[in-house]
Formats: C-alpha cells, structure tokens, sequence
C-alpha cells in the first residue's frame, strides 16, 4: 500500500521526524514502522530499578500520534529497494514511499571477545521493555551485581540498583567515572557521593573475564581480582543499527554510521537518516562524532522532518554540541561543547575558568547549596567551546544556557556583559553568577599571560 | 586626597564596578563612596520578613572587596566639580579622581499627593537597614496590614508578610498582579497560589485615602470602601536618585536618569553613571526604559567597569532585556524581552504560543510538576523578542535559557532544531521540551494565516 512519509524506528528520533513531517506536510499520510509493540522513554530506562519501579512506568504514550493523525506499524522492516522506493515488512506486506526515514537508532554494545559475555545473568541495557522486565526481575531477586562501564548509563543504573538495596561494584576501565563527558576533577563529588552511599567504584582497570558455569558466579579484573557476583550488567556503550541501511546500500560513514549531509539526507534520493544511526559532526571539532544522545537526535529528526520534500534553507544540523545532564545522589552535573582534555586531544590553545559560589542569595537563605560552572574558551576567538556544571535542583536548566551561549558561538566578553534573571530564592546572586564569574576569570587570564593555561 | 577611581554609591552597581575596574585596571587605587555602613542585598529584602527572619542575615558581605584591595569610604558626597575633578563629602573631606562613577541608585516613590501618606505605620521599603530594621519590629507587632502596589516587590512583601502571620491585604490599581512583566493570564495560578495562601488580593481599583489621627486606622479604596488596617506598605516603585548628578550638572535624560551612552558615559568628561540612576534603552523597543533590575545594572556596571580608560570596543550595552524571576509559594515564574500587550502597544506584529507539560520525563516520576513557556515572535523577521515561564524550582535557569536566546536575536526556526541537555530527573522531555514546542507551535502559525493573533 502507498504512504507519503515512512519512518523506520519508533524511539525519540523516529516519533520527533513523525511530529514534524505532520506538521510541516499536513496533507501528506505520515507512517512509521517499529519492532517494538511497547516504546520505552530511553532516558528514563535506568530509573525502572527504583525510581519508577516498573518498566511499566516507562512506556512513552502512543495517544500523540494517534492524535495527530501519524500511522503506527508494528513489524520489521526487512528490505528496501530505493530505486522503486518501496519496503518490504516481515509480515510481508509491501509499502510504497515517497520520502523514507531511517530512524533505526543503537543496540547496546556487546564485547564478543571478552570470555564469559554469554553466560546466564550477563545483562545489557536494551531499549526493549520484555528483556528490561527479565532483567528487573532477575535483579530484584539478587544482592551482588557488578556494573561494567561508568559512562553516564552505568553510572545511572548503578545508583538505581543500590538505592534498592543491593551490593554493587562498578567498574571503569579510564581513571575516572563519566569521563567522557567531563574533566576528572570535575566528577570527583559524584564519585565520593556514590561512594558515601555504600557503593563499591573501581576505576582505571578493565574486566579480565566473567566466571561461571552456565552462569555468572564470579568477575576476574585485569590485575586479577576476582570479585564473587550474581550478575553483571555490561554498560559499555551502544552501536548504531545500521544492519538495515547497509542492506538498503546507503554510503556507511567513517564511524560506522549512515552518512548524511545537514539536511540529514543520506546518499540515496529520497531516503534521510536521523539519530544513533546518523553520522553527525561535533560542533566544536567538526570531526564525526560517536555521542548519542536525545538532545542530538530530536534537534536531526526537527532539521529532517522539516526539509524532506524541500529545503527550508535555514535549518541545518550544524553538529552536535553533545550537551548532557545528570543526577546522581542530590548533585546535578551537565556537560556542553568539550573537555579540556578533547580540546586538548585537537591541539586547541584554550583558556578554561571555573566558579563555585551560593546557588541562593544571600547565602544564608534556607536550602542553598553550591552551584560551579566550568568554562572553556578558545584562546584566539575568545569563542565559548565547552562548559560543566554542577549543583542541585535549581540547576537543572543551567547546562542549557551555557547550550545557548555555546550555539550561538558567543565570545566570553559578550558573555561578561550579558543580562541574567537572578532571585534570591532560586539563583545564584546578579554580583556572583557563576557563568560570569567564570567569563570575568578567563578575561583577566587573557590578559595577564602568566594565569594561563 | 588623591583616587584613581571614585564610585559614588554600594549597591551592586556600584560593587560591581569596583570589582570590574580591580581586574581591568590593576594598578588603579578603587574607592567606592556609600551612605550606609552596612549594604543590603537588595532583592533579599522582601525575605527579612519570614524566610530570612531578619535584617542582619541579609547584609552584603564587605570582604571581597577588602581582600580586593577597593577602598570603602561611608560617607555622603555633597558635591562633585567635574572641571577640576574633585568631590567633597558631608566629612569636608576632599577627593580627587581620574574616573568617576555616578551608582547612586533608586529610591522608593512616596505619592505625596495621596492624603494619609505621611501617618505613623505608612512604610515604603527603602534599602536601608535601619529603616527596615524599625519596619520588621513595627510589623511584628502588627495583624492587619495592606501592601500598595503588586509588582513583583509588593507581591514578594506581601507573600513574606503572610507567611509571618498576617491579615494582608495586597491592593493594585492595575488589572493584576504583577501585570507589567507578564501577560495577565500568566499570572493566574501565582493569583489563586496567593488567595489559596490566605491574602486578600483586591485589583483594578487605587487607595483614595489612608486615614488615621497620627497614625494609620483605615484605608478608603477609590470605590469607597474602607477597610481597617494596622499598616501601609507603599510598593509603588521605585525612582533613580538624581539628586547629586543634577547638582554637578550632568545631563538628566527624558525619563530622569542620568543620560549615558552605551558605554555608560555622562555628558561630562570622565563620569560615568551605571545602575537604577542611568538611563538605559530597551533591548527591543529601544526607547528609554524605566526597568531596575539588578540583572541590568550589573551588566551595565561591567561595561562601565571595562570601559573606564579606553574603550574595550567589544564591551558595550545594548540596552536591558528586564529579565526576571520570583518565586511565590512553589510557583516559579519569570520573563524577559517584552510582553504581548506591550508588543501591540508599540504596534508590533506579532506571533506568539505557550507550551505546557510536564517538567520531568516520563510524567509519572515522583516529584513532576507543570512547566509552562510562552514565546513571543516578530512576525516579520522570526526573531524571538520576549518570553514568559512558569515552573517549579528546576525551572530556576529557564528564563536565562530563554534570555540567552533573546540577547542573541535567535529566531523562531533557529530555536526549533537547537539542541537541549535533557534528563528524566530533572527536565521535560526532549521530545516534547516547552521552549522548542513553543517554537513548533510558532512556526506553523506562521504557515498557516488562520492561526495567527
């Protein structure tokens, strides 16, 4: 049967190219086909150990697209011929496109060399909510678990396992934990938080081997400590799907995603690629870069789902700024643009400040903790590159405006004289804001060379 | 006696160009001259009466600006002879000065032609911690007291008044509360939070009269009504203190405050004025502004700060956004750049949308509360030039994502496919986050004329 607008893939990038395909082409039939009969919030998925409780809890409603008039097709998709512009499902049925969009998303990495990964009680955190509730209920029935990868996923669903009672071990093969996404120094509360919360962090060393007959009834790391466990959970990074486009003969990037241009148009006429699946450039580096995240991928599914039968020329992905935030224990930590050590890695002559201060003012209101926010700049531009942030609830939407400030390539001396909302009750004080705080600290090293970097 | 740098004033205008002029001009002496021994954080006033407790809790510290080496002097300037660049002060002390700042602030407007005003118990809330000190141990003392005047400082007495304990009565001539930063139906769950609190709110109706044989007994409403009353809180805003700048000469502008450039420089050699005394323009309708805020004089004290010797050509203001926010009970609101009713007062087209959902993803995580944003647009050119939000206290930086946005005249489609740091915890969901929705919805009421305002 014919529709207009296919997707492939009903995760956050697939549902936000629907929503915008609806509304940018109201008389087009818009349709998209996913495996899953159940969609999860990916984000929310390590909060179903405790916070939630269910995986239940975790289901994105299907009454949005109900409402607006968008097709939901539950089957695989396990064949297109690009030049009839047609698909095939596994039911058989055959679908005929105008405009199709791979939307097919990552699959959890899983470490085929590494001895004991097929044992009984090796879990992965997939996006499916039947293994989710087996991995659930298995877990719950445990005391020892042992999580494999500190990025911000094992980091989450360690936490979440240990505020439900249980023994756990996280282990990180680099020297701190989310150390991708910050500065060691700048982690180091987080750490001591999960660590005061009774959970077990081992850094700097890798996962030798997983024992076990059938399964899991021990972990031996590389310098040979072997730790008795009931189940591991392998955190270590998805991949993208790409089984599918490379089927189809779309041009596969350099990083082992679907290629695209800034309008995410992949190398076939007709046929756009968005989120995990699609290469995208950092903003900063302009190199391709592996982040997947939600933020990335619903910014390519608005810049797809509006330019897939012509070009609204102004809006382009320009490459992610790879902006993210967490919470673990009560502290909040967010992460824009780059490290000092990315920028570091690319050569960059930087000039990076942080200020910690009040997140109230006065500072001696009730509730007030601290706020810090970390800036990175580019020494010859003056150009924002990166930020960090860390604090508690109120800060929730300051990774955002350094996500603004970042974009929008702001210099830090037009952030130095820039105009901040502040309350007493909920920010930090008009004369300490720690974003301008940290500008004004990057000027003056700027300009007396001796406080640099 | 000999000083570089002379500021006449210690609210944070005044301290921030101290504090400025210190990292610009290191081998500067820098002075401030104030009235008062100890300085008051201005917007934590309203909280000495409940939350804070007392005035002392919410003195400025003068510590940094010792450990910064800037001289305090407490003491009232008499007079200033700009040609041979000189002051006086009430002591007979003289000072010479390379570079003088004109902070001297705003004063609270006493309606002299309101009969009543001059009574025993008729308060207005002046920065000064003598004066409040004698206002919080009269209203202690007090039951029936009525606040005059619902912008954000009266709502805020009012709100902290209430919570001690009182019977209030908050009156305000215009339509509703807080009614020039936001649009009236804002404000309506800040409203009904206040009446559900207890206050008696009476709106779109001025006092004729206080009365009182020495001191406060009554209030008569211009309709008529009386109503008995303990005390008069006089919240009517407030106005730049000119005094001194109109002796030495300096040019007043149309709306009396000092005049200045975009470099904050009077029209004398050598002085500048920064904060509530100067002149600014609004960053969207560029006419002169009557907002004072301590975002804006801030802002304008770095550039003032930066600018003092030579031009740091990039450093310049370009006029205030009045971003702001306050709390009232668990309600977080906040706006910036202009209203709809002020966008059609200068006969602006205009498109405009409010998004709300929910501040958490998925919904049904403990703690989910509602957070609303309402974006304005020029019609012609996309640009977004004001926005309003509602939320709770992770909402606390919304209003400076969307200050950033304004100060970098984002458009409506930029905006759209920008990207946003999100967690489940702590954010609305990527997919349906309230700024880009706002935007969404924006963009097809631009399509489609049948939508538009």
């Amino acid at each position: 049967m014919k529709r207009d607008i296919v997707i492939i893939g009903g995760g956050p990038a697939g549902m936000i190219t629907a929503v915008t395909a609806r509304g940018s082409y109201p008389d087009k039939k818009v349709t998209f086909i996913r495996r899953e009969d159940k969609v999860l919030v990916p984000c929310g998925i390590p909060y179903i150990f405790h916070t939630l409780g269910s995986v239940q809890k975790n289901i994105a409603p299907d009454k949005p697209f109900i409402d607006n008039n968008i097709e939901i097709i539950v089957d695989t998709v396990i064949n297109v011929d690009t030049k009839n512009k047609t698909l095939k499902l596994n039911s058989n049925e055959e679908i005929e496109y105008e405009k199709l969009v791979f939307a097919t998303g990552s699959e959890p990495y899983m470490p085929t060399w590494l001895k004991g990964h097929e044992l009984e009680n090796v879990f992965v955190i997939k996006k499916n909510h039947e293994y989710l509730e087996e991995v659930k209920k298995k877990t719950d029935a445990m005391q020892k678990i042992m999580v494999v990868g500190a990025g911000f996923i094992g980091v989450e669903v360690a936490e979440e396992l240990n505020k439900n009672g249980k023994e756990i071990y996280l282990v990180e093969k680099m020297d701190s934990i989310i150390g991708k996404a910050f500065d060691s120094e700048f982690v180091d509360d987080i750490h001591q938080s999960l660590v005061a919360s009774g959970m077990n962090i081992i850094t700097g060393k890798g996962v030798q081997e997983i024992n076990g007959n059938g399964k899991v009834s021990s972990v031996t790391l590389e310098d040979g400590q072997k730790i008795e466990i009931d189940a591991v959970v392998l955190a270590m990074g998805y991949r993208p799907n790409i089984e599918l486009a490379e089927k189809t003969g779309l041009f596969i990037g350099k990083n082992k995603n679907i290629w695209v241009d800034e309008y995410m148009r992949t190398s076939e006429r007709d046929v756009f690629a968005v989120g995990d699946c699609a290469e995208r450039m950092h903003f900063i580096t302009r190199r391709p870069s592996n982040t997947m995240l939600a933020s990335t991928a619903t910014s390519e599914a608005r810049v797809a789902g509006s330019n897939l039968y012509s070009l609204s020329t102004l809006k382009s992905f320009n490459g992610t700024i790879a902006i993210f935030s967490t919470k673990v224990g009560d502290i909040l930590i967010g992460s824009a643009g780059i490290t000092v050590s990315e920028a570091k890695d690319e050569g960059m002559h930087i000039v990076d400040a942080t200020f910690a201060g009040s997140d109230r003012h006065p500072a001696n209101l009730p509730g007030a903790g601290t706020q810090k926010v970390k800036l990175i700049t580019s020494k010859n531009t003056g150009v924002i590159i990166g930020a960090q942030i860390l604090g508690g609830e109120s800060s929730s939407e300051l990774i955002n405006v350094l996500g603004y400030i970042i974009q929008n390539r702001m210099r830090v001396d037009e952030v130095f004289v820039s105009q901040i909302g502040t309350h007493p009750l909920t920010t930090a004080a008009p004369t300490t804001y720690p974003i301008v705080k940290a500008a004004e600290m990057i000027l003056k090293k700027m300009k007396c060379p001796k406080f640099e970097d």
